[in-house]
């Protein structure tokens, strides 16, 4: 006997959690609170079994999935206060942690754990939504101000339900270790594909292998995702872009000096290959 | 009727190009020069019909590929001089152009073309040699010292019988390209990769999504295979990093303001999808 889900922002993460979620047995009914455009497209593909307005499907939701941008979440939690069902379990799907905790934490009553699903396409929209899109992949865990050990139990079951690896920790640590780990990695993608696009005669044909490719694969993401990630997690990133530099200027002085700049092809290429062992 | 092809160096490039010229119907014979180690590994796949000392198999090549490094590349090229068959067109495959040519040039009476196939694997060495790994790619190519358009106009039907795209250019034009578009993002991936070594607590786990992968891809690249690029193109590599610092510049002092970084997002999107468009 399955719950019923309330997803609330049906994109590539929402759309992709209702089809798992579905697939896992886990939700019984779907519902969506989404743009008319975005609730059409999804109850076409079979998504969501129902477009509602975000009051009525709260009503009905036993998890609500909050899975809009981050400034939309914080914006929708107040006026959830008064609408969920008894005993609803609230999370989302932001990719900073700290704001949105702080605003859900701000909503008396309500049993929130924060989440975050390190996982991705290069293609966002509910077209692109895939049940095996979690399959393998980290889902971060911040436990609410309620404080409530049921609520995160609950959560890491569903979560492990569609294939993901729940990872607990504060927003704290979340927001300063993908400040690292993910900012930093697409402002150097952005800054890279900013500087070439600067400096080469577009004119001229491009050499490029498959390294460079990879290089600006994240330059494609679109700044309307980026700027709430930026505006909530700022100083964290200035610290990993103050940091990237140190070791950049490190870099910059080495050439030519074949002994340092060997050291640091080595410590990068460890890093990189227990990232990869990480992940298999 | 096919030609007798030396490859001296026989790894991915190498041996990928051996396998690609058999198929193709371009070689009827592939004389390997290399380490004893790999010459056994080369002639068991079948990618080399013998392994032979240099100075045997210049004798009997129509056309020699130099695939090893650059420094070895140089070192090799004064001792081709008395051995080459008559006629013989002699091309290498080395990341950067200047260096070489120069090399090259200084060669009495010998028919060459520099060459640098922009195309490769995450994994080097014989095992990963791949008849299609030139398909599609570009292949640049230099005008030798000689100026024979005759020797051009052959390696560019050479190349293209591989399935690869020749583009010609100077010397000079190829390693100012690819300091931006391949050292720099080398450099990158290693400094970002360096900074997450240095910075992230190891015993902690790491939050890494599809994103961190691909942009310490290159990171785990060998300082080996570097060290003679680094070397033999350091003013252009030190150009394109002082280019990539000016906008990395620009990109933290904008953090925090929205219409600033706007600009870059879009401008780095703009070059990250014309890119994609290019190579398909």
């Amino acid at each position: 006997m399955g719950i019923t889900v309330a997803i609330v922002g049906v994109g590539l993460i929402g759309g992709s959690f209702g089809l798992a979620l579905r697939k896992a047995g886990v939700a019984e009914r779907v519902l969506g609170v989404s743009s008319p455009a975005t609730l059409a497209k999804a109850t076409g593909l079979g998504i969501v079994d129902a477009g509602l307005p975000l009051v009525e499907a709260m009503a009905e939701a036993d998890l609500v999935f909050l899975s809009a941008t981050i400034r939309s979440i914080i914006n929708t939690l107040p006026a959830l206060s008064e609408t969920l069902k008894p005993g609803a379990l609230v999370t989302d799907a932001g990719s900073t942690k700290r704001a949105i905790m702080q605003a859900a934490g701000q909503v008396p009553g309500m049993r929130f754990v924060g989440g975050h699903p390190m996982a991705g396409k290069e293609r966002s929209g509910v077209e692109q939504a895939d049940s095996e899109l979690f399959a393998g992949r980290q889902w971060v865990l911040c436990a609410g101000a309620d404080g409530q050990p049921k609520s995160l139990e609950q959560l890491r079951e569903i979560v492990s339900a569609v294939g993901a690896q729940p990872v607990e920790m504060t927003a704290e640590a979340h927001d300063a270790l993908v400040a690292r780990t993910s900012h930093l990695p697409q402002l150097l993608s952005t800054a890279l594909a900013a500087t070439l696009d600067h400096r080469l005669d577009s004119a001229r044909p491009m050499l490029a292998g498959p390294g460079l490719l990879d290089a600006t694969r994240l330059a494609q993401s679109p700044f309307h995702v980026w700027r709430d990630i930026l505006e909530t997690n700022s100083d964290e990133i200035a610290a990993a872009m103050e940091e990237f530099q140190q070791q950049w200027q490190r870099q910059r002085v080495s050439l030519g000096v074949d002994a340092a700049l060997e050291t640091d092809f080595q410590r990068a290429c460890g890093f990189a290959s227990r990232l990869r062992q990480q992940q298999e």
